[in-house]
């Protein structure tokens, strides 16, 4: 593994074009990194994934130090090679998954205890420990264990939260750097929709220079507006040379109005979740393959698409497929709805270094189904849903 | 579509090198069928299946029929275009769905009347009407409605069965011969294990000319021998120049055995089936890899395999994706199965082409875990269950 770096490559407006370096490869940015929650992008192998144009993947320490456990995943080589994917690795906190899987969380100053969702053992994670955990999985990126909060949340609570998260980052750090460990540990901003303390947040994790920063507490209920102006706030706070995370977004039309608010790296479960609920999504916005008027639909699920769900079969097979419950249907959704939006970040990279991230982003938006474009933070993106 | 041709190139002993030749390519015999039971081989898609070397696949009338219905295949150009399956398509009759899954059945001397597992509704089954589903479905190899006797049947109950399949025989190759389908009707010997019936059988259908012969009403209960002793005696009856298809078997060693006493084709939905619980097939005999001795196990499922799951991954992994009920646990363990079992059948066919099939089945029988081969029949193959 060698070093991490992050170059700047062109901005059109707010928009960046970027090229993340990793010692397991380069991510050119805007990216999204596909979900790999328990150490497996759901039905897709590392070739899928390639075939469909992912150069980085998302995994979750909470998972995976429950179930296979980290220690087995670092005799076995570390998580590259567990399972099967020699690109880079990004690892969440697990914090968030502490919050919304795990039973009994007691928060202390020294860290957190919880019950596994898997077979019920007591379990900790202090940010030392948590660190510790990633470093045994081997990732690229890791990520400071830290609060999440729910919305809505009071100042008060959103402060002491805070500042509970900035005395955890300092011990995470500290904990990275005694281990000389080659990866990456990105900061956490976190602070709710309070502008102040989303400013503070920015100012004390600036002064720890950072390899990479990860704007957090986003995407967790509260309203699209909101979620767009703490974006742009953060975003536009960070230094512009290194990379910027929005954790956990989002829907098309999100990754559209953060990469043109100046974000760099996504991550979200929507593109698999959804494919296995029967959700595809188009250039001309979602549709449902349930849906009964596709049953003697003879045409490609997006005519426009090359991956092998498209290529190969019918709308009203896949249809079929999903009514049937075979498990194929799975697999060439996710391996459909991942190429469209692996695409739609190449698409928004070529535009940013054409300098047409605007008419990029007006044409995406009109198409896609959102008709306002006027003040982005106002369109109706969750009519989507 | 061309025409259906069978060539016998070679034998060795009873065991037999031949090739099947359809209008959607050639088989080489002898040939195992992976069941794409709805359309599809469940987790894989045909590209899957071309990599394990598939050439052929079985399809089930009953189910298509059903859901999405012949008449919506028809109109979308085929099962063969409907499933993105360009090789040739063998479909079941029906019968042994009718009488496993569905409810309320009544059979009569016009056919079957049943009620749809998928959506209760009542249904019919003719000779002319399954010839015409199956004609609908536009596949290669297609045969008739006959009636599925549970083991043990008396004799007087199996030759009154046997009487009325061979008079739907008669019905369903008067209506293929008028419809001018290109499809292969192959008939079915019956005869439950009554030696004389089976004769009988074998000496009906003779008569009809047919370019296939499938051996039915085994691998339903009947003690291993039984159905080792029916197979060879309906073998060796039926004319050399036709392919002998064993309909529903069966485990590698019955194949082995069945290849020794002259069969051409089988499909079984073991190798799919049994992946999705996990049960892998080897050289060495089959292993569970949810078994906790695979925990910490670098090495892959089977070295000597070249399949995307030998290939890329461990038995570590591929328990843990087991155990965290991961999609892709299926996928990878299924195209391992179908890979051993078609590179069994490769094997076979290279044995009997260097006329070595007797030390073959000495080999495979005694790695794989059988230890007395004397006499086949005898061979205690229950033992891999």
């Amino acid at each position: 593994m060698g070093g991490f770096r992050f170059e700047l490559l062109a901005t059109d407006g707010r928009a960046r074009l970027g090229r993340m370096l990793t010692g397991h490869g380069t991510v050119d940015t805007p990216a999204f990194m596909p979900v790999a929650t328990q150490g497996s992008v759901k039905s897709l192998a590392p070739s899928d994934l390639r075939a469909a144009g992912a150069q980085i993947v998302l995994a979750n320490t909470y998972h995976l130090m429950l179930r296979p456990g980290h220690e087995l995943v670092r005799e076995l080589g570390g998580l590259h090679r567990f399972m099967g994917w020699n690109g880079p690795i990004l690892t969440d906190s697990g914090g968030f998954q502490v919050w919304s899987l795990s039973k009994l969380r007691r928060i202390g100053e020294e860290g957190v205890e919880f019950r596994s969702h898997v077979d019920g053992t007591q379990r900790t994670l202090t940010p030392e420990s948590c660190v510790a955990v990633q470093h045994a999985l081997g990732v690229d990126v890791l990520h400071p264990l830290d609060e999440c909060l729910a919305h809505p949340a009071t100042v008060a609570e959103t402060e002491r939260s805070l500042a509970l998260t900035e005395r955890w980052l300092g011990r995470a750090l500290a904990a990275h750097r005694g281990a000389g460990s080659p990866g990456a540990l990105f900061g956490i901003v976190q602070g709710g929709s309070y502008e102040a303390l989303r400013r503070r947040a920015v100012e004390s994790i600036g002064a720890l220079d950072l390899p990479g920063h990860s704007i957090g507490g986003l995407a967790v209920g509260e309203p699209k507006p909101v979620m767009y102006d703490t974006t742009e706030l953060v975003a536009g706070l960070l230094p512009a040379d290194r990379p910027r995370y929005l954790m956990g977004v989002g829907k098309p039309t999100d990754l559209v109005e953060a990469v043109a608010r100046g974000v760099d790296l996504f991550d979200c479960v929507m593109p698999t979740r959804n494919a296995r609920n029967g959700q595809a999504f188009t250039p001309d916005g979602p549709l449902n393959i349930s849906n009964a008027r596709f049953a003697r639909d003879g045409a490609p699920l997006d005519p426009e698409c090359a991956c092998e769900g498209c290529r190969g079969f019918s709308r009203a097979y896949l249809r079929h497929l999903f009514m049937a419950r075979e498990l194929l249907a799975y697999r060439l959704l996710t391996l459909h709805n991942l190429t469209f939006y692996l695409g739609l970040m190449r698409d928004m990279r070529r535009a940013v270094a054409e300098g047409a991230f605007g008419p990029f982003r007006s044409r995406f938006l009109t198409r896609y189904g959102v008709e306002s474009v006027g003040d982005a933070a106002d369109s109706p993106a969750d009519s989507e849903a």
